[in-house]
Protein backbone atom coordinates (compact mmCIF):
# COMPACT_ATOMS: atom_id res chain seq x y z
CA UNK A 1 0.00 0.00 0.00
CA UNK A 2 0.81 3.37 -0.87
CA UNK A 3 0.59 5.31 2.16
CA UNK A 4 2.28 8.97 3.25
CA UNK A 5 4.36 6.45 6.01
CA UNK A 6 6.02 4.74 3.22
CA UNK A 7 6.73 7.22 0.98
CA UNK A 8 8.22 9.15 3.89
CA UNK A 9 10.32 6.00 4.28
CA UNK A 10 11.49 5.22 0.73
CA UNK A 11 12.17 9.35 0.09
CA UNK A 12 14.32 9.14 3.34
CA UNK A 13 16.50 5.51 1.78
CA UNK A 14 16.86 7.97 -1.14
CA UNK A 15 18.18 10.54 1.19
CA UNK A 16 20.64 8.06 2.44
CA UNK A 17 21.74 6.82 -0.89
CA UNK A 18 22.29 10.35 -2.44
CA UNK A 19 24.18 11.00 0.97
CA UNK A 20 26.09 7.95 0.90
CA UNK A 21 27.44 8.77 -3.69
CA UNK A 22 28.45 12.75 -3.02
CA UNK A 23 30.85 11.95 0.28
CA UNK A 24 32.41 9.00 -2.07
CA UNK A 25 32.48 11.86 -4.78
CA UNK A 26 33.84 14.46 -2.65
CA UNK A 27 36.21 12.24 -1.52
CA UNK A 28 36.95 15.21 1.42
CA UNK A 29 33.81 16.77 3.08
CA UNK A 30 31.19 14.96 4.76
CA UNK A 31 27.53 16.01 5.86
CA UNK A 32 26.75 17.51 8.94
CA UNK A 33 23.28 16.14 9.84
CA UNK A 34 20.68 18.35 11.83
CA UNK A 35 17.52 15.97 13.11
CA UNK A 36 14.78 18.85 13.71
CA UNK A 37 11.03 19.34 14.46
CA UNK A 38 8.75 21.86 12.94
CA UNK A 39 6.50 23.66 15.36
CA UNK A 40 3.21 22.95 13.56
CA UNK A 41 3.80 19.57 13.10
CA UNK A 42 6.45 17.17 11.13
CA UNK A 43 10.39 17.74 11.10
CA UNK A 44 12.82 16.92 8.78
CA UNK A 45 16.94 15.83 8.65
CA UNK A 46 18.45 18.65 6.95
CA UNK A 47 22.40 17.53 6.01
CA UNK A 48 24.79 19.73 4.64
CA UNK A 49 27.98 19.73 3.08
CA UNK A 50 30.45 22.29 2.99
CA UNK A 51 34.00 23.09 1.95
CA UNK A 52 34.62 19.99 0.06
CA UNK A 53 36.98 18.95 -2.76
CA UNK A 54 34.59 18.84 -5.47
CA UNK A 55 31.54 20.76 -3.30
CA UNK A 56 31.41 24.23 -1.88
CA UNK A 57 27.84 24.14 -0.57
CA UNK A 58 25.01 21.72 -0.73
CA UNK A 59 21.99 20.56 1.11
CA UNK A 60 20.25 17.23 0.73
CA UNK A 61 17.46 17.43 2.69
CA UNK A 62 14.60 15.40 3.96
CA UNK A 63 11.32 16.36 5.48
CA UNK A 64 8.03 15.40 6.32
CA UNK A 65 5.46 17.54 7.57
CA UNK A 66 2.21 18.40 8.79
CA UNK A 67 -0.14 21.09 10.25
CA UNK A 68 -2.45 24.14 9.36
CA UNK A 69 -2.47 24.99 5.38
CA UNK A 70 -1.87 28.73 5.38
CA UNK A 71 -4.36 31.08 3.90
CA UNK A 72 -2.33 32.01 0.67
CA UNK A 73 -1.56 28.65 -0.01
CA UNK A 74 -5.15 27.15 0.36
CA UNK A 75 -6.10 30.33 -1.93
CA UNK A 76 -3.73 29.46 -4.47
CA UNK A 77 -4.33 25.67 -4.40
CA UNK A 78 -8.30 26.76 -4.76
CA UNK A 79 -8.84 24.21 -1.85
CA UNK A 80 -11.10 24.16 1.21
CA UNK A 81 -8.69 21.98 3.86
CA UNK A 82 -7.10 23.24 6.46
CA UNK A 83 -4.48 20.38 6.97
CA UNK A 84 -2.08 18.91 4.66
CA UNK A 85 1.03 16.38 4.49
CA UNK A 86 3.86 16.75 2.94
CA UNK A 87 7.23 15.03 2.23
CA UNK A 88 10.13 15.42 -0.02
CA UNK A 89 13.81 15.32 -0.30
CA UNK A 90 15.36 18.50 -2.08
CA UNK A 91 18.73 18.63 -3.09
CA UNK A 92 21.06 21.56 -4.10
CA UNK A 93 24.57 21.51 -4.62
CA UNK A 94 26.95 24.05 -5.64
CA UNK A 95 30.45 22.96 -6.86
CA UNK A 96 33.53 25.27 -6.27
CA UNK A 97 34.87 24.55 -9.82
CA UNK A 98 32.71 26.47 -12.13
CA UNK A 99 33.27 23.90 -14.33
CA UNK A 100 31.27 21.85 -12.78
CA UNK A 101 27.72 22.43 -12.94
CA UNK A 102 25.46 23.47 -9.87
CA UNK A 103 22.59 20.75 -9.88
CA UNK A 104 19.10 20.77 -8.42
CA UNK A 105 16.96 17.79 -7.21
CA UNK A 106 13.41 17.59 -5.68
CA UNK A 107 11.08 14.53 -5.28
CA UNK A 108 7.90 15.53 -3.02
CA UNK A 109 4.68 14.34 -2.45
CA UNK A 110 1.57 16.21 -1.18
CA UNK A 111 -1.77 15.46 0.43
CA UNK A 112 -4.59 17.16 1.68
CA UNK A 113 -6.99 14.36 2.12
CA UNK A 114 -7.60 10.84 0.50
CA UNK A 115 -8.87 12.47 -2.75
CA UNK A 116 -6.90 15.41 -3.04
CA UNK A 117 -2.59 14.31 -3.34
CA UNK A 118 -0.58 14.81 -5.65
CA UNK A 119 3.54 13.99 -6.62
CA UNK A 120 5.52 17.05 -7.93
CA UNK A 121 9.33 17.09 -8.33
CA UNK A 122 11.99 17.60 -10.76
CA UNK A 123 15.48 17.95 -11.65
CA UNK A 124 17.10 20.85 -13.05
CA UNK A 125 21.40 21.49 -14.26
CA UNK A 126 22.92 24.54 -13.93
CA UNK A 127 26.12 25.20 -15.76
CA UNK A 128 27.72 28.01 -15.66
CA UNK A 129 29.57 26.88 -18.95
CA UNK A 130 27.21 25.07 -20.88
CA UNK A 131 28.93 22.21 -22.60
CA UNK A 132 26.37 21.14 -25.05
CA UNK A 133 27.85 16.98 -25.12
CA UNK A 134 27.05 17.14 -21.08
CA UNK A 135 23.97 19.15 -21.79
CA UNK A 136 23.17 16.20 -24.36
CA UNK A 137 24.44 13.65 -21.54
CA UNK A 138 22.30 14.59 -18.39
CA UNK A 139 18.73 15.30 -20.78
CA UNK A 140 19.18 11.50 -22.28
CA UNK A 141 19.73 10.68 -18.52
CA UNK A 142 16.36 12.33 -18.24
CA UNK A 143 14.76 10.80 -20.62
CA UNK A 144 15.44 7.43 -20.31
CA UNK A 145 14.34 7.54 -16.50
CA UNK A 146 11.34 9.07 -18.08
CA UNK A 147 10.49 6.77 -20.56
CA UNK A 148 10.24 3.90 -18.24
CA UNK A 149 7.53 5.34 -16.93
CA UNK A 150 5.15 6.79 -19.85
CA UNK A 151 5.79 7.91 -23.27
CA UNK A 152 4.90 11.19 -22.88
CA UNK A 153 6.24 11.92 -19.55
CA UNK A 154 9.79 13.58 -20.75
CA UNK A 155 8.50 15.92 -23.61
CA UNK A 156 5.63 17.03 -21.28
CA UNK A 157 8.26 17.42 -18.07
CA UNK A 158 10.84 19.01 -20.41
CA UNK A 159 8.73 22.13 -21.69
CA UNK A 160 7.35 21.99 -17.69
CA UNK A 161 11.21 22.63 -16.78
CA UNK A 162 12.27 25.56 -19.27
CA UNK A 163 8.88 27.49 -18.51
CA UNK A 164 9.67 26.93 -14.34
CA UNK A 165 13.13 27.23 -14.24
CA UNK A 166 12.75 30.43 -16.29
CA UNK A 167 13.97 33.63 -14.64
CA UNK A 168 11.30 36.03 -16.15
CA UNK A 169 13.02 39.30 -14.92
CA UNK A 170 16.66 38.59 -16.86
CA UNK A 171 14.86 36.87 -20.15
CA UNK A 172 16.53 33.41 -19.80
CA UNK A 173 16.49 29.84 -18.52
CA UNK A 174 18.39 29.10 -15.10
CA UNK A 175 20.47 26.61 -16.75
CA UNK A 176 19.91 24.12 -19.14
CA UNK A 177 16.38 22.89 -17.87
CA UNK A 178 15.71 19.23 -17.27
CA UNK A 179 12.20 17.97 -16.06
CA UNK A 180 9.69 19.57 -14.09
CA UNK A 181 6.42 18.19 -12.85
CA UNK A 182 3.76 19.04 -10.69
CA UNK A 183 0.54 17.67 -8.94
CA UNK A 184 0.49 14.79 -11.14
CA UNK A 185 -2.63 12.21 -10.68
CA UNK A 186 -3.55 9.20 -11.72
CA UNK A 187 -6.36 11.07 -13.58
CA UNK A 188 -3.41 13.35 -15.29
CA UNK A 189 -1.34 10.41 -16.11
CA UNK A 190 -2.96 7.50 -16.40
CA UNK A 191 -0.87 5.71 -13.84
CA UNK A 192 -1.55 4.64 -10.38
CA UNK A 193 -0.50 6.76 -7.84
CA UNK A 194 1.85 3.80 -6.59
CA UNK A 195 3.42 3.92 -10.84
CA UNK A 196 4.07 7.64 -9.75
CA UNK A 197 5.34 6.80 -7.01
CA UNK A 198 7.62 4.50 -8.48
CA UNK A 199 8.46 7.37 -10.83
CA UNK A 200 9.26 9.65 -8.41
CA UNK A 201 11.71 7.23 -6.55
CA UNK A 202 13.44 6.30 -9.97
CA UNK A 203 14.23 10.15 -10.82
CA UNK A 204 15.32 10.26 -7.18
CA UNK A 205 17.71 7.42 -7.98
CA UNK A 206 19.08 8.88 -10.91
CA UNK A 207 20.38 11.60 -9.52
CA UNK A 208 23.13 10.34 -7.93
CA UNK A 209 24.87 8.24 -11.27
CA UNK A 210 24.00 11.45 -13.21
CA UNK A 211 25.87 13.70 -11.26
CA UNK A 212 28.32 11.51 -10.91
CA UNK A 213 29.58 11.43 -14.32
CA UNK A 214 29.15 15.10 -14.83
CA UNK A 215 31.30 16.09 -12.10
CA UNK A 216 33.93 13.26 -12.98
CA UNK A 217 34.00 15.22 -16.75
CA UNK A 218 35.26 18.15 -15.36
CA UNK A 219 36.44 17.69 -12.02
CA UNK A 220 40.04 17.94 -13.44
CA UNK A 221 40.08 21.27 -15.45
CA UNK A 222 41.98 24.26 -14.04
CA UNK A 223 39.86 27.80 -14.18
CA UNK A 224 40.96 31.05 -14.01
CA UNK A 225 40.14 34.26 -12.04
CA UNK A 226 37.62 35.51 -14.65
CA UNK A 227 36.46 32.25 -15.03
CA UNK A 228 35.73 32.18 -11.42
CA UNK A 229 34.30 35.58 -11.26
CA UNK A 230 31.70 34.87 -13.75
CA UNK A 231 30.73 31.53 -11.58
CA UNK A 232 30.14 34.33 -9.24
CA UNK A 233 27.42 36.16 -11.05
CA UNK A 234 25.93 33.24 -12.34
CA UNK A 235 25.18 32.46 -8.86
CA UNK A 236 23.82 35.52 -8.18
CA UNK A 237 21.61 34.75 -11.05
CA UNK A 238 20.90 31.55 -8.91
CA UNK A 239 20.19 33.60 -6.05
CA UNK A 240 17.33 35.44 -7.79
CA UNK A 241 15.71 32.92 -9.07
CA UNK A 242 15.43 30.83 -5.55
CA UNK A 243 14.27 34.11 -3.77
CA UNK A 244 11.69 35.65 -6.48
CA UNK A 245 10.31 32.66 -7.94
CA UNK A 246 11.03 29.20 -6.36
CA UNK A 247 7.78 27.39 -5.65
CA UNK A 248 9.75 25.32 -3.28
CA UNK A 249 11.21 28.80 -0.82
CA UNK A 250 7.64 30.60 -0.99
CA UNK A 251 5.87 27.56 0.19
CA UNK A 252 8.71 26.99 3.10
CA UNK A 253 8.89 30.45 4.34
CA UNK A 254 4.86 30.72 3.98
CA UNK A 255 4.68 27.57 6.15
CA UNK A 256 7.10 28.61 8.50
CA UNK A 257 9.69 26.14 7.31
CA UNK A 258 12.94 25.69 9.16
CA UNK A 259 14.72 28.56 7.53
CA UNK A 260 18.21 27.09 7.12
CA UNK A 261 17.05 23.78 5.53
CA UNK A 262 15.01 26.27 2.89
CA UNK A 263 18.04 28.77 2.26
CA UNK A 264 20.28 25.79 1.85
CA UNK A 265 19.72 26.45 -1.52
CA UNK A 266 21.92 29.70 -1.30
CA UNK A 267 25.08 29.48 -2.42
CA UNK A 268 28.62 30.03 -0.29
CA UNK A 269 29.25 33.43 -2.07
CA UNK A 270 27.23 34.95 -4.96
CA UNK A 271 28.40 38.49 -6.23
CA UNK A 272 26.51 41.24 -8.71
CA UNK A 273 28.01 43.36 -11.00
CA UNK A 274 26.26 46.45 -12.49
CA UNK A 275 25.14 45.92 -16.41
CA UNK A 276 27.82 42.96 -16.51
CA UNK A 277 27.89 42.06 -20.55
CA UNK A 278 29.74 39.28 -22.05
CA UNK A 279 32.44 40.07 -24.46
CA UNK A 280 31.31 38.83 -27.91
CA UNK A 281 32.56 35.52 -29.07
CA UNK A 282 33.54 34.54 -25.45
CA UNK A 283 32.31 31.39 -24.06
CA UNK A 284 29.75 33.34 -21.13
CA UNK A 285 28.32 34.68 -24.24
CA UNK A 286 28.19 31.41 -25.70
CA UNK A 287 25.84 30.01 -22.40
CA UNK A 288 23.54 33.50 -22.43
CA UNK A 289 22.95 31.94 -25.88
CA UNK A 290 22.24 28.60 -24.75
CA UNK A 291 19.89 29.95 -21.52
CA UNK A 292 16.83 29.98 -23.41
CA UNK A 293 13.85 27.95 -23.47
CA UNK A 294 12.75 25.58 -26.02
CA UNK A 295 16.95 24.18 -27.07
CA UNK A 296 16.42 20.43 -28.25
CA UNK A 297 19.10 18.67 -26.40
CA UNK A 298 17.97 14.93 -27.41
CA UNK A 299 17.88 15.45 -31.09
CA UNK B 1 1.10 74.18 -9.29
CA UNK B 2 2.25 70.91 -7.63
CA UNK B 3 2.28 68.47 -10.92
CA UNK B 4 4.03 65.72 -12.07
CA UNK B 5 6.57 67.73 -14.41
CA UNK B 6 7.33 69.90 -10.88
CA UNK B 7 7.80 66.64 -8.87
CA UNK B 8 10.12 64.90 -11.89
CA UNK B 9 11.94 67.94 -11.79
CA UNK B 10 12.82 68.39 -8.34
CA UNK B 11 13.27 65.13 -7.82
CA UNK B 12 15.71 65.34 -10.62
CA UNK B 13 17.46 68.28 -8.69
CA UNK B 14 17.78 66.14 -5.45
CA UNK B 15 19.27 63.71 -7.39
CA UNK B 16 21.68 65.86 -8.62
CA UNK B 17 22.72 67.43 -5.29
CA UNK B 18 23.07 63.98 -3.47
CA UNK B 19 25.60 62.41 -6.15
CA UNK B 20 27.50 65.70 -6.02
CA UNK B 21 27.66 65.01 -2.09
CA UNK B 22 28.78 61.55 -3.09
CA UNK B 23 31.45 61.94 -5.04
CA UNK B 24 32.87 64.66 -2.44
CA UNK B 25 32.62 61.62 0.30
CA UNK B 26 34.07 59.37 -1.82
CA UNK B 27 36.80 61.39 -3.24
CA UNK B 28 37.78 58.75 -5.19
CA UNK B 29 35.06 57.08 -8.02
CA UNK B 30 32.68 58.73 -10.12
CA UNK B 31 28.89 58.29 -11.02
CA UNK B 32 28.41 56.62 -14.47
CA UNK B 33 25.30 57.73 -15.79
CA UNK B 34 22.67 55.75 -17.77
CA UNK B 35 20.13 57.31 -19.66
CA UNK B 36 17.28 54.73 -20.52
CA UNK B 37 13.67 54.82 -22.02
CA UNK B 38 11.17 52.65 -20.82
CA UNK B 39 9.30 50.44 -23.67
CA UNK B 40 5.80 51.59 -21.92
CA UNK B 41 6.69 54.66 -21.40
CA UNK B 42 8.52 57.27 -19.50
CA UNK B 43 12.61 56.28 -18.33
CA UNK B 44 15.01 57.26 -15.93
CA UNK B 45 18.98 58.20 -15.19
CA UNK B 46 20.33 55.30 -12.98
CA UNK B 47 23.23 56.07 -11.88
CA UNK B 48 25.98 54.08 -10.59
CA UNK B 49 29.10 54.28 -8.45
CA UNK B 50 31.71 51.82 -7.80
CA UNK B 51 35.03 50.43 -6.39
CA UNK B 52 35.19 53.83 -4.87
CA UNK B 53 37.07 54.43 -1.10
CA UNK B 54 34.31 54.36 0.65
CA UNK B 55 31.36 53.52 -1.82
CA UNK B 56 32.07 49.27 -3.14
CA UNK B 57 28.57 49.42 -5.20
CA UNK B 58 26.11 52.23 -4.80
CA UNK B 59 23.16 53.56 -6.81
CA UNK B 60 21.24 56.62 -7.25
CA UNK B 61 18.61 56.33 -9.41
CA UNK B 62 15.75 59.00 -10.56
CA UNK B 63 13.05 57.55 -12.95
CA UNK B 64 9.90 58.90 -14.12
CA UNK B 65 7.80 56.40 -15.81
CA UNK B 66 4.29 55.91 -17.32
CA UNK B 67 1.77 53.17 -18.80
CA UNK B 68 -0.07 50.68 -18.60
CA UNK B 69 -0.40 49.25 -14.88
CA UNK B 70 -0.19 45.61 -14.75
CA UNK B 71 -3.05 43.42 -13.40
CA UNK B 72 -1.91 42.25 -10.38
CA UNK B 73 -1.38 45.53 -9.20
CA UNK B 74 -3.58 46.85 -9.95
CA UNK B 75 -5.30 44.21 -7.85
CA UNK B 76 -3.08 44.93 -5.21
CA UNK B 77 -4.04 48.43 -4.92
CA UNK B 78 -7.67 47.52 -5.48
CA UNK B 79 -8.05 50.10 -8.31
CA UNK B 80 -9.43 50.27 -11.68
CA UNK B 81 -7.77 52.82 -13.45
CA UNK B 82 -5.25 51.38 -16.53
CA UNK B 83 -2.90 53.68 -16.53
CA UNK B 84 -0.15 55.22 -14.15
CA UNK B 85 2.72 57.96 -13.49
CA UNK B 86 5.34 57.22 -11.13
CA UNK B 87 8.67 59.07 -10.37
CA UNK B 88 11.12 58.85 -7.46
CA UNK B 89 14.62 59.14 -6.36
CA UNK B 90 15.83 55.60 -4.74
CA UNK B 91 19.09 54.85 -3.53
CA UNK B 92 21.38 52.42 -1.73
CA UNK B 93 24.84 52.48 -0.67
CA UNK B 94 27.21 49.36 0.24
CA UNK B 95 30.05 50.33 1.62
CA UNK B 96 33.18 48.62 2.04
CA UNK B 97 34.27 49.30 5.36
CA UNK B 98 32.11 46.94 7.79
CA UNK B 99 31.88 49.79 9.84
CA UNK B 100 29.73 51.99 7.80
CA UNK B 101 26.42 51.28 7.33
CA UNK B 102 24.34 50.32 4.39
CA UNK B 103 21.61 53.02 3.56
CA UNK B 104 18.57 52.95 1.43
CA UNK B 105 16.76 56.23 0.98
CA UNK B 106 13.52 56.27 -1.83
CA UNK B 107 11.27 59.19 -2.36
CA UNK B 108 8.20 58.53 -4.86
CA UNK B 109 5.07 59.99 -6.34
CA UNK B 110 2.64 57.88 -7.63
CA UNK B 111 -0.85 58.98 -9.70
CA UNK B 112 -3.29 57.06 -11.58
CA UNK B 113 -5.74 59.68 -11.78
CA UNK B 114 -6.38 63.68 -10.44
CA UNK B 115 -8.08 62.14 -7.59
CA UNK B 116 -5.80 58.63 -6.84
CA UNK B 117 -2.43 60.29 -6.45
CA UNK B 118 0.22 59.55 -3.97
CA UNK B 119 3.46 60.09 -2.02
CA UNK B 120 5.58 57.55 -0.83
CA UNK B 121 9.31 57.01 0.61
CA UNK B 122 11.61 56.44 3.56
CA UNK B 123 15.33 56.39 4.43
CA UNK B 124 16.32 53.23 6.60
CA UNK B 125 19.67 52.32 8.54
CA UNK B 126 21.19 49.06 8.22
CA UNK B 127 24.90 48.86 9.68
CA UNK B 128 26.73 45.83 10.22
CA UNK B 129 27.48 46.79 13.54
CA UNK B 130 25.05 48.41 15.34
CA UNK B 131 27.07 51.60 17.11
CA UNK B 132 24.56 53.13 19.55
CA UNK B 133 25.33 56.44 18.89
CA UNK B 134 25.35 56.53 15.54
CA UNK B 135 21.99 55.16 15.72
CA UNK B 136 20.35 57.75 17.72
CA UNK B 137 22.13 60.88 15.19
CA UNK B 138 20.49 58.81 12.38
CA UNK B 139 16.87 58.27 13.87
CA UNK B 140 16.97 62.40 15.40
CA UNK B 141 18.01 63.09 11.99
CA UNK B 142 14.49 61.77 10.45
CA UNK B 143 12.62 63.54 14.05
CA UNK B 144 14.10 66.65 13.13
CA UNK B 145 13.04 66.74 9.26
CA UNK B 146 9.65 64.87 9.87
CA UNK B 147 8.82 67.51 13.62
CA UNK B 148 8.99 70.23 10.46
CA UNK B 149 6.16 69.24 8.41
CA UNK B 150 3.88 67.47 11.14
CA UNK B 151 4.06 66.32 14.89
CA UNK B 152 3.13 62.80 14.02
CA UNK B 153 4.95 61.74 11.42
CA UNK B 154 8.12 60.43 13.08
CA UNK B 155 6.54 57.99 15.70
CA UNK B 156 4.21 56.96 12.70
CA UNK B 157 6.40 56.50 10.26
CA UNK B 158 9.59 54.72 12.51
CA UNK B 159 6.51 51.96 13.33
CA UNK B 160 5.58 51.69 9.60
CA UNK B 161 9.86 51.15 9.04
CA UNK B 162 9.97 48.76 12.02
CA UNK B 163 7.15 46.35 9.91
CA UNK B 164 8.42 47.28 6.74
CA UNK B 165 12.38 46.45 6.59
CA UNK B 166 11.05 43.38 8.63
CA UNK B 167 12.93 40.10 7.13
CA UNK B 168 9.97 37.88 8.75
CA UNK B 169 11.51 34.42 7.68
CA UNK B 170 14.50 35.84 10.41
CA UNK B 171 12.66 37.21 12.46
CA UNK B 172 15.00 40.22 12.23
CA UNK B 173 14.33 43.12 11.06
CA UNK B 174 16.66 44.33 8.29
CA UNK B 175 18.57 46.98 10.02
CA UNK B 176 17.62 49.73 12.79
CA UNK B 177 14.83 50.93 10.46
CA UNK B 178 14.32 54.78 10.28
CA UNK B 179 11.33 56.29 8.36
CA UNK B 180 8.81 54.71 6.09
CA UNK B 181 5.44 55.85 4.36
CA UNK B 182 3.33 55.38 1.93
CA UNK B 183 0.43 56.22 -0.09
CA UNK B 184 0.02 59.77 2.09
CA UNK B 185 -3.14 62.10 0.71
CA UNK B 186 -4.38 64.89 2.12
CA UNK B 187 -7.08 63.02 3.55
CA UNK B 188 -4.57 60.67 5.60
CA UNK B 189 -2.38 63.76 7.11
CA UNK B 190 -4.15 66.90 6.90
CA UNK B 191 -1.46 68.55 4.65
CA UNK B 192 -2.29 69.76 1.22
CA UNK B 193 -0.37 67.78 -1.55
CA UNK B 194 1.96 70.63 -2.21
CA UNK B 195 2.76 70.12 1.31
CA UNK B 196 3.32 66.39 1.26
CA UNK B 197 5.83 67.01 -1.68
CA UNK B 198 7.76 69.54 0.11
CA UNK B 199 7.99 66.71 3.33
CA UNK B 200 9.20 64.15 0.78
CA UNK B 201 12.15 66.48 -1.02
CA UNK B 202 13.14 67.95 2.66
CA UNK B 203 13.76 64.19 3.65
CA UNK B 204 15.13 63.61 0.13
CA UNK B 205 17.75 66.67 1.88
CA UNK B 206 18.46 65.19 4.72
CA UNK B 207 19.74 62.04 3.21
CA UNK B 208 23.08 63.35 2.19
CA UNK B 209 24.21 64.96 5.55
CA UNK B 210 23.12 62.35 7.17
CA UNK B 211 24.78 59.77 5.54
CA UNK B 212 28.04 61.88 5.35
CA UNK B 213 28.30 62.25 9.10
CA UNK B 214 28.07 58.21 9.63
CA UNK B 215 30.45 58.01 7.18
CA UNK B 216 32.85 60.36 8.68
CA UNK B 217 32.54 58.68 12.13
CA UNK B 218 33.41 55.51 11.03
CA UNK B 219 35.50 55.34 7.62
CA UNK B 220 39.14 55.30 9.60
CA UNK B 221 38.07 52.06 11.37
CA UNK B 222 40.07 49.46 10.59
CA UNK B 223 38.56 45.74 10.55
CA UNK B 224 39.29 42.43 10.28
CA UNK B 225 38.67 39.43 7.74
CA UNK B 226 36.29 38.40 10.99
CA UNK B 227 34.15 41.90 10.74
CA UNK B 228 34.61 41.47 6.40
CA UNK B 229 33.18 38.31 6.39
CA UNK B 230 30.12 38.99 9.36
CA UNK B 231 29.75 42.25 6.49
CA UNK B 232 29.13 40.04 3.47
CA UNK B 233 26.56 37.82 5.37
CA UNK B 234 24.70 40.81 6.46
CA UNK B 235 24.72 41.21 3.03
CA UNK B 236 23.40 38.01 1.98
CA UNK B 237 20.19 39.30 4.28
CA UNK B 238 19.94 42.41 2.70
CA UNK B 239 19.82 40.39 -0.22
CA UNK B 240 17.34 38.18 1.05
CA UNK B 241 14.70 40.97 2.32
CA UNK B 242 15.22 42.77 -1.55
CA UNK B 243 14.36 39.71 -3.72
CA UNK B 244 11.88 38.76 -0.88
CA UNK B 245 9.75 41.40 0.13
CA UNK B 246 10.80 44.71 -1.08
CA UNK B 247 7.84 46.36 -2.60
CA UNK B 248 9.65 48.69 -4.95
CA UNK B 249 11.73 45.64 -6.71
CA UNK B 250 8.30 43.82 -6.69
CA UNK B 251 6.86 46.86 -8.69
CA UNK B 252 10.05 46.59 -10.66
CA UNK B 253 9.69 43.35 -12.11
CA UNK B 254 6.01 43.33 -12.60
CA UNK B 255 6.28 46.21 -14.09
CA UNK B 256 9.28 45.27 -16.79
CA UNK B 257 11.36 48.10 -15.35
CA UNK B 258 15.24 48.49 -16.49
CA UNK B 259 16.62 45.63 -14.68
CA UNK B 260 19.69 46.87 -13.93
CA UNK B 261 18.33 49.79 -12.26
CA UNK B 262 15.57 47.93 -10.18
CA UNK B 263 19.01 44.89 -8.88
CA UNK B 264 21.46 47.92 -7.91
CA UNK B 265 20.16 47.34 -4.50
CA UNK B 266 22.23 43.96 -4.99
CA UNK B 267 25.74 44.27 -3.32
CA UNK B 268 28.75 43.60 -5.00
CA UNK B 269 28.81 40.37 -3.01
CA UNK B 270 27.23 38.61 -0.64
CA UNK B 271 28.00 35.38 1.32
CA UNK B 272 25.96 32.60 3.11
CA UNK B 273 26.84 30.56 5.27
CA UNK B 274 24.73 26.62 6.71
CA UNK B 275 23.48 27.75 10.16
CA UNK B 276 25.78 30.76 11.30
CA UNK B 277 25.59 31.16 15.05
CA UNK B 278 27.01 34.96 16.55
CA UNK B 279 29.14 33.98 19.22
CA UNK B 280 27.53 35.06 22.82
CA UNK B 281 28.77 38.11 24.13
CA UNK B 282 30.18 39.40 20.65
CA UNK B 283 29.67 42.37 18.71
CA UNK B 284 27.72 40.32 16.21
CA UNK B 285 25.45 39.45 18.66
CA UNK B 286 25.28 42.52 19.95
CA UNK B 287 23.77 43.83 16.46
CA UNK B 288 21.48 40.75 16.31
CA UNK B 289 20.06 41.32 19.80
CA UNK B 290 19.29 44.92 18.41
CA UNK B 291 17.66 43.87 14.94
CA UNK B 292 14.12 43.94 16.54
CA UNK B 293 11.16 45.57 16.15
CA UNK B 294 10.39 48.97 18.91
CA UNK B 295 13.71 49.97 19.97
CA UNK B 296 13.16 53.19 20.45
CA UNK B 297 16.18 55.30 19.73
CA UNK B 298 15.09 58.88 20.19
CA UNK B 299 14.86 58.52 24.58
Amino acid sequence: MMNRERIAEEYQRIQDEICAALEVLDGKSKFQEEIWERDGGGGGRTRIIQNGNIIEKGGVNFSAVHGQLPEPIKKAFGVEEDQFFATGVSIVIHPSNPHIPIIHMNIRYFELNENIRWFGGGIDLTPHYVIEDDARFFHKQMKTVCDKHASTFYDDFKVWADNYFFIKHRNETRGIGGVFYDKLTPEKTGLTYEEIFNFSCDLGRTFAPTYIELVNRNRNKSFSQEEKDWQLLRRGRYVEFNLVYDSGTKFGLETNGRIESILMSLPAQANWVYDFKAKEGSAEQHTLDLLKKGVNWIG
